[in-house]
């Protein structure tokens, strides 16, 4: 079987964090007038992500998104040159108009996910921050234009790479969003 | 681990379909004035399912619910008595007014799964129906008020009787989905 290019970082293997990374600069794509985020601490949940929505590198069939909480994100250069991609969407993913990156995306509606901000780790300027881990809304790629007939070596080379691959989120997150659901409902139960 | 509960038609093992159902009959629980719906042909994609909306037995966690072609479900006795149960859900579930029990659940908007009718196997008063292949919509039991606590044995319970838990539909439903929105879109490839 002919290996799948999944995205640039992961492609040859999924590099572990260091474990202790404290955070760094987020910078986009454009070489004058670059945008620049700092992050204060690592991230979380960082997830290969096959939805339509999500920026990508050129090319990838995958993009690599993460959180930190909201509060962790400061805009510290050239943020005159972001435009929210899509107001009506759950992330307010904020790209660079220039290159098109998406620099953060918060979560500001009522929601399991309130207060995190969506993030792309290869964007770092630094190594270390806490790796993929699995890979989310896989079938989803088929939305982007890959043939159905090329996911069962998709899901191979996940399984492959360690990241066990999911079409919605996994059982974790999953489980995070069903409880907030039964709390508003009032049909939780410990 | 104390076994979890999921389904009583599941419960002590998964009972393989003889491969050679040519349909039956569907009865609802009512002793008088039963519902009666005469299926051709085998049940498809059977499956556990944990979503708040499918019918489920009396104390049963997950539903076991499957399809056929809508053109395959005749209503033999007692259609009077059913009811949809939410007009604006996907799938037209038709309820016994009286017990309760979903006797067909067909979809006809435009989606994937229109054509095709959701039925409770259980329900057939033959034996020999195709048997559930796997588990779907696993952490939305979450919503019914079962505690967060108890999703890792439920999962690993799953996978013991041979039944892979999938917090959405399995990956080739969920392609079937993915392909139809492509095609909608416009962005299907081969």
């Amino acid at each position: 079987m002919a290996s799948v290019s999944l995205h640039p970082s992961i492609d040859s293997g999924v590099k572990p964090g260091s474990g202790s990374f404290t955070g760094g600069t987020l910078s986009c794509l454009c070489t004058t007038g670059t945008v620049r985020l700092k992050i204060k601490g690592d991230v979380a949940h960082n997830h290969a992500c096959g939805c339509t929505k999500c920026w990508k590198p050129a090319g990838a069939m995958f993009s690599v998104v993460a959180v930190v909480p909201s509060d962790n994100v400061e805009i510290v250069e050239n943020g005159d040159k972001l435009a929210v991609v899509d107001s009506s969407a759950l992330i307010q993913r904020h790209a660079c108009k220039e290159c098109g990156v998406h620099m953060h995306g918060p979560v500001e509606r009522d929601h399991a996910f309130k207060g995190l901000s969506f993030i792309h780790p290869e964007r770092f300027a630094e190594s270390g921050s806490a790796a993929p881990g699995f890979a989310a809304f896989v079938s989803s790629v088929i939305e982007s234009g890959v043939s159905p007939s090329k996911m069962d070596s998709i899901r191979a080379r996940f399984k492959e790479l360690g990241l066990e691959p999911y079409d919605c989120l996994n059982p974790t997150l999953m489980d995070v969003l069903a409880t907030f659901a039964a709390k508003k409902a009032g049909t939780y139960r410990e």
